[in-house]
């Protein structure tokens, strides 16, 4: 089969690698029917992620279909229609049964197209199968569930349900780059009076206008005075950092009000200025966290019943033997407007 | 009256003042029966807290004994034996309507000894009396009453409930002056399997024994290594920081487990590093806090029922008279091994 | 000045009365300006409320203007636009420092109406008038507003907040009368995939489709068969009871899920059978509840910025001085299909 | 090997039956090394429990040790010292993934000596072995480890935790059997200030009194009187139903202050009455359930760490070859004062 593989910092190449095949009894193979990129492979190919090792396939968002299955896997079988998540749970390690699968003790967590061969390729092996594909209900795109994968859980768990979004707050988003905009989208389902985009491109404040935000800034143009503005001089009840860069997250810790919580989904390379001489005193929450993706089945369901409408997210699409051009227009995002591109058979 | 009055940093008295007079319908004047010293006090002495003008009336903890009350004050009378808290409460804007005074928003808060005359006095003035005292039950000393005005309902709220302490957790502690040391006794009352203290000085670790730390290290005794020795490897469920430096926050954060909490009490002065790149995919919480003294009722009725044994918190005792030797003592604390010193009338 | 006046089991009057006056410095007198008549009237003009005596000024949900205040009200000067709402809290208590003002120990709770003189008249005192009542902002219609002062904080606190709500739900409401009703628009806040509404009454599942239900049920078309066919065979993940009975009760055990939650609305007179020998094993959560208003800041922002549309819920309109065609129009709701009617000054 | 076979309605034998074998990948076999019996037992053997076939052997608390493992268990091997818990887990279904294993929908749940055969015998298959097995820690003994298999996890979870006892609270607990006996020891990790035990056998409030009750009651004895005496007139902040008949869980509600809970543990046959005529009004939260075994981890750690002392919890011990007179000292326990009994190899 043809895999996109990882051959050491900026070297990548679509190109014939061995079928995968069963190792452990809880395995899966998978035929990938569709499968999307991610930010986190353009900095795998940066080289700032050491553990993924020349050789590796990358990739960990897909949909695809079950061509076999180990002796040990229960509830999938032959020409199931999945979604093959990001993150991998074995199930039994004391992060796993609190369905914090993203912290997995025993081999789970993000192991696809890093610590094991992921998903861009025609073929795939998904290690404990059982907890770690979801089926898919009838009448969902493929396109749409790809997102399921990562990027819309991600934004759900890690800032709209950490950051406790309730009806009437006022939620400002510092980014508005796929994962800021999925976070509008997830911060919606709880009925926030103000959802504040912030950004320092146009484009990216437009399409944040178009998922929901009724308020757009821009760094410049002094976000602190107009998220006081709406809040009574309070400031904002929930921030999420969707960025990450420490000015970001400090402007985060600016923006929120006493008693309000900070969520970060920034994945960051850096460390950042925590202003505890005015934040010890203010009550606020500071959250951080890899998708669990315990909320999958919710946003399945939600997705299935319409309530989730992710097609604006995707702005390219593509054979997946063109997955190097697809790389391409996905790495040029500020020139080609990319959000997320999918790939498919 | 007398009472100990600020002249500007360094500088202050005990000296003849007029005494206190209802100002507002829901103000209450009492005796002072009890009342202790501060670190905060020690901080303005110095000159950190610039609000505080010279002239102020100094002090933010006591026990004292009604003597005049507003014609709006409904639950207190003359006679009444009351607890004075650290806190003042308008109980009608949007922060007190959920319990969190200490973000009062209409001229409550911490102002006792801030922003109007305090309490290291003989006399003072209480406002918003109805919601910043409470009723005394027989059987409780003034001495250990005293304590629930700052210093136990501080490292209850702000340590072991904003840190989310449950059984069989470890618990590192990240300083063992009087404010960790509290948070030793609220941390019991959740049952963890650990308390870890962690401090510089061998007089507080001694300390920490006795109130019930089981294990205790020294920052320079790799307390990374201890901490995760008991917890295979993970890392404290909660780390409280009770100092209040860049340091030992930094220390918090490295201590704590994915999915863990960081509770910060200290009171800091400068800002400190965050290693979000460190962080951001760990789960962690971090939180920040104002004492509110919403628990102060289930402490008193703790300290009522004989579950919370404050005895070996009180180190040295002086007369009101005394107050500028007892600020001395407290002062050298290092010297003097000063926990929390009482003065009464 | 004229009030609506009890005398008794189904006698009632619009009759002229003494104008109410200050008689605690924490009182308000407010002129009437929209008021609006509850089922809870009607259960004491037929004598179900021996608490309210003969010759009581109904009512206890209203919007008014400020005429006067008593000296210890801190918030409320002449002239303001507030919303009276039926709940008074005297905010000093243990259950008002909880924000749990329906059950307030010191004088407060719903007291308007019933234990004292209410607000169906051209003027009323309001006790505890800071707590009590609500700062309108402009852009707001009185006719809104007063919807305010019970049904939606009570349908939102003691139905859906109680009812834990969440993305993706299941939400089976017994009863589409204007308490139902209202449990739909707050439900919808917390974007449940399926609210399923059971009425006897053709009509009002009519109007529980205009709210926003996308099933609806007859009690005789076998609801346990519907629910469970939309929910895989397991029962509602939230079921509110907003009728009252017995049988309605028991419908709402039936209907849960597994580890689900039935949220009790409705004001019984008679005690209901608790199935336990099938309920023992199912990890269900049974809640009850006086409203508390503590989500009354909440629902007025979502009301000013154009989240809540309550427009549909008030079917017919009266000047203050028809109210006794107004109680006849309400009570006989059957016929004339009244939800809430508002009278205006 | 031997087991403990029923046969039908009051009809049990100690004889011999084939040897348990792996019949499924997830399957583990072990030797049991300690094994308890439940009241449930004699549940089954009344007939009451339609669904345990004649031909079943009974059972499902043990301790144990692993003789044989299907291909696909990861987290055991043999010789492995293992708590055999009451309840399996797929690990994988909806309830799992929330660690509500007690509702498992894929085949576990509560299904030893009942849908399939159980662990008093010598030796047992254990299904879902890797999620329903726990390793043992050295230094607990088999007798006390055994009670962490249902008793402390039931009496823990669906009574203390689903009953949020607090701090300070007051506790009553209705009925002190081994589940309430237990309860009492889950009650005092969260430091009420009262613990007040009710049951009509002076035995067992004796020993509630042993295992920490401050109050013991007698149902005669006016237990209304007696809590509101403690609570200042409100009621219990928590109420535990630890019996299972109408009486005594219609005695709960009325104990139960405004705004309190009721968590009942008790199995009940019959129907209860709700007072709701009463209840409606106050915000009161009523929950049942199944044990989950979720909290089985943290049981263990304080198990281990020495913060539990069940030491008092077995009265009787046993050779298993003398399971016929262990039933029948357990089966007449007003009586022989058992509590719980402890057959070992």
């Amino acid at each position: 089969m043809k895999g996109l593989v990882f051959n050491g910092p900026g070297k990548k190449a679509w190109t014939e690698v061995p079928d995968p095949a069963i190792t452990d009894p809880r395995d899966a193979i998978i035929r990938i029917d569709a499968v999307t990129i991610c930010g986190t492979d353009l900095h795998i190919l940066g080289g700032d992620v050491p553990a993924v090792q020349p050789g590796r396939i990358l990739g960990h968002e897909a949909v695809g279909t079950v061509v076999d299955v180990g002796s040990a896997v229960a509830g999938l079988k032959r020409g199931d229609h999945v979604l093959a998540s990001c993150i991998s749970a074995c199930g039994v390690c004391r992060y796993c049964r609190q369905g914090s699968y993203g912290q997995c003790l025993r081999g789970g967590g993000w192991i696809l197209g890093h610590r094991v061969d992921g998903v861009q390729a025609q073929y795939a092996r998904l290690p404990f199968a059982d907890l770690s594909t979801y089926q898919l209900p009838a009448g969902i795109t493929d396109e749409a569930a790809v997102l399921l994968a990562d990027i819309l859980p991600t934004s759900y768990e890690v800032g709209v349900l950490n950051g406790h979004i309730q009806p009437a707050d006022t939620v400002a988003i510092v980014g508005a780059g796929p994962i800021g905009l999925a976070a509008i989208i997830g911060a919606k389902m709880f009925s926030p009076s103000h959802i504040i985009a912030i950004d320092k491109a146009e484009s990216r404040l437009q399409a944040a206008k178009q998922f929901g935000a009724d308020l757009t800034v821009k760094p410049g143009d002094d976000p602190l005075e107009i998220v006081r503005s709406v809040t009574g001089g309070l400031g904002a009840d929930v921030v999420i950092e969707a960025v990450g860069v420490p000015e970001t997250f400090e402007l985060c810790t600016s923006l929120v009000r006493p008693g309000g919580h900070v969520a970060n989904i920034g994945v960051h390379g850096r460390p950042a200025t925590l202003h505890l001489e005015d934040l010890w005193i203010r009550n606020v929450t500071i959250t951080t966290g890899l998708v669990d993706t315990y909320s999958t089945p919710t946003l399945l369901a939600m997705l299935s019943a319409g309530q989730i409408d992710v097609h604006n997210m995707v702005t390219h699409r593509f054979a997946l033997d063109d997955i190097i051009e697809a790389y391409d227009v996905f790495a040029r995002a500020a020139e080609t407007g990319a959000l997320k591109v999918v790939l498919t058979r």
